[in-house]
């Protein structure tokens, strides 16, 4: 089944990343069927399963279990065998090495970007979501401690309507976050 | 090499579609590895790639000599096996058979439309990439021809920036089409 | 009362126009309390009392009987005697003469563009309202005809909401029409 | 001659308001000529004008000398008599009493709030001009030690092109700010 009239389906517990976003994410970082990628927390597993429906081997970390357990459920029902969840606090510590891409939707983000950074490989990416402009500017002060490349992006939306000979954006059109890409350097200059 | 630095570097001929554009084509529609994928024009290549990237097989028309040059030598470069390139003019016929997903950037895509219907699997998609409001227009009238379900998007993207504790978004920030979506009824009703 | 309260209580008809577009036609024109200010159709009476809160003389016109008994209890509750309204179509004649701005947000306003023109002094300006884009390319069609300087804006407004330490913009924002200006140049040239 | 006309050739000395946020100034707070503003700081003085331009009494206040200097020079020779500089330090103190508008388009706007609120009327605004999303928190965390109403706002403008039969959003589009509204409210309860 398609992954969108899959997630259609699926259940939905705490909100969900938009294509928009999802989109956003893959094209921006060149992720392929052959990254490794680290997702947390996994909300109703929504991203986890976009990003694993490209292929590649994604590991999400959830630490409330009511959440864990909607998103394992999806997942299981989504039969895709490459993603492995977690009922863990990413912030306590990241078991995967040689990381291409980690995507933090959760809160306090800030508190998992060491982690982050020591499990990414040269050249690899953490994407930040963030719903308000004051976690953008936490975890921005955070991510340069570290040697990454930061990129802040928003993707406003519009939703145009076309009936017969009228055609026009439609009324309303969504805002849902701030995508904070930090990619870590390849070349650590030594001193 | 991640795709996002090939690209950087390889060879620009005509204007090329966006990251953010791409996503989106890749979110929308659920593309993934198995997939058959229909592209034209060819331009520089860039959208064939990046939807090569992501594993698929990627048939792209380009019937301009010059940018099929272009196109061929990227391609080559990018070292993926999976994206075949055609001289052709996809208005004059479609070989593939049960294709997954059709793009079209081009002048006039509507005379690709029949075509392309015909060519696509039930529940697949044409995404028709326009810089100007007529030709989504146009495309439209085409479209509602056929048994579609149709969906327009347009990607706004702001880029913001950050110093210290300056943080705005960019003063100019890009447009730079619009996307028109329609997916092929996966119910024909008959009468 | 201040305008913007009072036209939060005024009686409402036909959709009126945000203040975000009315400001605009304002600064864009440089609109001050000596013009003579035409708009066409009266809707609600909102456009022509926000001008008229100017100071400047306002002469408005609407077809509709049922709009132009809404808009005149609101223009004659406002208190403003500088406004005068018509029960009648502009596209059959405009009376005024060395007119500064003329404003239409009517149906098929391409059928006043000529009356207008003649009516306009030279510099004045044209101000075109249009919820469909099929309706900014059939407009911009028939001003081609005449000596204008045109620009097209629209104006996506969003409106953050912040609580405590929670920023963002609110999810959803309003798109609601298209502004065409139409400045009559100054300078006829002679041939 | 037309204001617009007038600020094209007017000395630009610091970057100056754009139309679009001058026209939201008028329409959201229900500006007109009998009104008292203050302005702080001038700048080169075009939002002074602007405002002048519609007949009320505009006191700008400027507390660099080069400033003053230019926005002197312009607001003379727009020939506005109901437009008066300082060549002063707002924060230090506002002379005028029962003000209609203060806008602050200035470093630090939050150490003039207070003297603000104290200046004007109950019902009366502030409005902050903010390039920076950090300024408009700092100026909130202020505002909300007084009786205002709050509401914050950004205009993304798009300008459209047409050539013939190709009629786009141009390119790029311009952001220039955040607005803050703060309105003091008319109904002062007491304890």
């Amino acid at each position: 089944m398609n992954i969108i009239d899959f997630l259609h389906k699926a259940k939905r517990g705490p909100q969900v990343i938009l294509p928009k976003d999802a989109g956003l994410i893959i094209s921006e970082t060149g992720l392929n069927p052959t990254w490794k990628v680290i997702d947390a927390g996994s909300g109703s597993g929504f991203l986890a399963m976009i990003l694993g429906n490209i292929g590649c081997k994604v590991f999400t970390y959830e630490i409330r279990e009511d959440f864990y357990n909607i998103a394992k459920q999806n997942i299981k029902n989504s039969g895709m065998n490459n993603i492995k969840i977690y009922n863990k606090d990413i912030t306590k510590g990241i078991k995967e090495k040689k990381v291409d891409l980690i995507t933090l939707d959760m809160k306090g983000p800030e508190r998992a970007i060491k982690n982050a950074y020591l499990a990414l490989k040269p050249g690899g990416f953490i994407v930040v979501y963030s719903m308000h402009i004051e976690e953008v500017l936490n975890v921005l002060k955070e991510l340069r401690k570290y040697n990454f490349h930061i990129n802040i992006l928003e993707n406003i939306q519009r939703e145009w309507q076309s009936f017969g000979d009228a055609t026009r954006p439609k009324t309303h059109l969504a805002h849902t976050g701030f995508l904070t890409f930090a990619r870590k350097n390849k070349i650590i200059l030594t001193q």
